[in-house]
């Protein structure tokens, strides 16, 4: 088998002059690039379709350890907002600001076209961080995911079989700490992280109340997804007033998809030794300057936990939490929604439309159907 | 041995005409008042001095199950400031308001004087919570604790051996899971809590730096109490750059004893997985709107947990803790600074000065001399 070196039209000429010319292969790659770095709400055009090439080069065995994949399914995750502001890199973090002229990276699934990896073959199935792009290639695939059960439907790689999933049952069984009948409010409960942790909630004999931003989304909730309760945040405009409509004896649990003014009022509703899991802040990533909050104090007086975390610091969790969650959708336990966006020349505009509540579930782009795959999910 | 039943001067008439006019005893008793609630800084106008009396009468046996306490100390804790604000009380919290017109309230020690409580006898000392005043009717004294080591300043009991040691003790090993080597930063460090949580750090092998408000208190961090390093705040214009001249590679553990603008900066010095405190926000309670936290996203990128704590959620660890501080401070392990004035009617005064960093170490109130305490005292 050929071993391919992968890499983009431009450059590393001293590398090419080594291979022959009939080694060569060149592929048509559109990408989505971020034109500049955004300040306020993010718009379509601040990212744009490129028409580019990649070139695959027949390579040494394994010289490089890259694969080339091609990319089937994009997560269009809040948190790539952040990632298009400029800001200081923090050491060691790991939401380090885009470039602007760079491809737009973030969680996919893929099919491996050519590896020169020892873990990754031809044809493997894979998740993890990838770029906007139809091909990708990944210098270190260290931190792609070879997907195991693939009859069930590949996009779920991006939601509740990859970091969403995985950021729901760790934010909530490991820094919930969740009991037998506490009383939990997920905010963004349709997204795909706060409609599993609902789920899991509702396992654990919990109360469980969300929030969205439309009426399909709270009878999505209801009647589908199995929520005690949930509201519409937009029609609500007395926070207070429906936290202790919902919560009269206050909050144990308060799973935070959205920070800013909620996280602030909630801080109030909170009970003596509540846990607060901040899994994320989509209500703060288009604003120049983060809303302050100001309730803090209530950390002390009842000595609530509020705990980041990142599903990444989490890997070990991965395979019993795969088993599970693959266990619980077969057996109709757990209910996913998404909402595909067919084609990358559309993944700008729905990338746009999480922060606008457009979505209905998990927001993917689909980059490129593979039949023979779409056809083994039916057999869920 | 006779019971009495303790009351102020006015009311109860009823159980009063059961008694014998000889089994009254009329004591005066000074007490330190909250006027009205206080808006921003507060001043010592918003307390007065008032003179009342106590009645003592003999009750039978175990009818009430009260305390009368002779009060020789109070402590000057920043929390109190918090309790002066008029603020909805929340269900279950423990910082709820002081009524304008009531003696103030907070951690003391005191001479049980008279008891009808089966754990409590006639000259036992405690510490616990206890009027300002020379005399405290204490009506359900379980919150009370005997002193069972008084070859100490007894007034340590309203510090390191009280409240704040406790709280320094929890907060650092319970709450902050230290680790050798870690980076911490301790604000307000020369107060009650700080300077013990900076020697606690240099017992686990920590790297601590304090910050003061005063050249005084600086020194004494540095050359007293062992911390690694220490600045006065109030000379740094720029946080960031000091924090990062201080900690260069980030702060792995953050405790907490002001809140506001200093914690907001400190979130973005913070290294991955640290963790914070939060044991008090003394820049916050005389403001009329706490400021605002702007940094939490920080919480995510670097995996933070934040956690509030009060020293009452951890009795269970009161007699550990008791036997290491008072082995450690017969050894000279730990060091304990405290500043105290003397008599009730410069309580106010004491008591607005912690909010200014006028006191060098822990600020108390010394109400009444027992002289042969002070005597054994002097044998530690």
């Amino acid at each position: 088998m050929h071993r391919f070196h992968c890499f983009p039209g431009k450059g590393k000429e001293g590398v090419m002059q080594k291979m022959e010319e009939d080694e060569r292969r060149v592929v048509a790659n559109k990408q989505i690039v971020l034109k500049h770095y955004v300040s306020g709400y993010m718009k379509e055009t601040d990212m744009e379709l490129k028409s580019s090439t990649v070139t695959l080069c027949r390579l040494p065995h394994g010289s490089e350890g890259g694969v080339l994949l091609k990319n089937l399914y994009l997560a269009c995750d809040p948190y790539m907002r952040h990632r298009m502001s400029t800001h200081v890199s923090q050491t060691g973090t790991l939401l380090t600001s885009f470039l602007p002229g760079s491809v737009l990276k973030g969680y996919g699934v893929g099919k491996v076209i050519e590896s020169s990896h020892p873990n990754f073959k031809e044809g493997d199935l894979v998740w993890g961080i990838t770029g906007w792009e139809e091909f990708s290639m990944i210098p270190n695939p260290e931190g792609l995911f070879k997907i195991k059960y693939a009859n069930v439907p590949l996009s779920y790689y991006t939601g509740i079989l990859g970091m969403p999933g995985i950021a729901a049952y760790v934010g909530f069984f490991e820094i919930c700490s969740p009991k037998k009948g506490e009383t939990i409010y997920v905010s963004s409960a349709a997204g795909g992280v706060g409609q599993l942790v609902g789920q899991f909630a509702k396992m654990m004999g919990c109360y469980v109340v969300g929030s969205a931003s439309t009426k399909e989304k709270v009878d999505l909730l209801k009647n589908k997804l199995g929520f005690d309760d949930a509201f519409n945040y937009k029609e609500e405009h007395d926070l207070a007033a429906t936290l202790k409509r919902y919560f009269p004896q206050g909050i144990d649990i308060y799973f935070d998809n959205v920070g800013g003014h909620t996280l602030d009022e909630v801080l109030l509703h909170m009970k003596i030794h509540g846990r607060i899991a901040v899994s994320g802040m989509i209500s703060q990533y288009n604003l120049k300057e983060p809303q302050g909050i100001h309730n803090l104090f209530s950390l002390i007086t009842k000595r609530i936990r509020m705990e980041g975390f990142l599903e990444a610091d989490f890997e070990h969790l991965h395979p019993q939490y795969l088993e599970l969650a693959i266990n619980y959708l077969r057996g109709g336990k757990l209910v996913y929604v998404e909402d595909i966006a067919d084609g990358l020349e559309n993944a700008p505009s729905a990338l746009v439309g999480i922060f606008h509540g457009h979505n209905v579930g998990k927001q993917v782009v689909r980059v490129a159907y593979e039949l023979t795959l779409l056809i083994e999910s039916c057999l869920l």
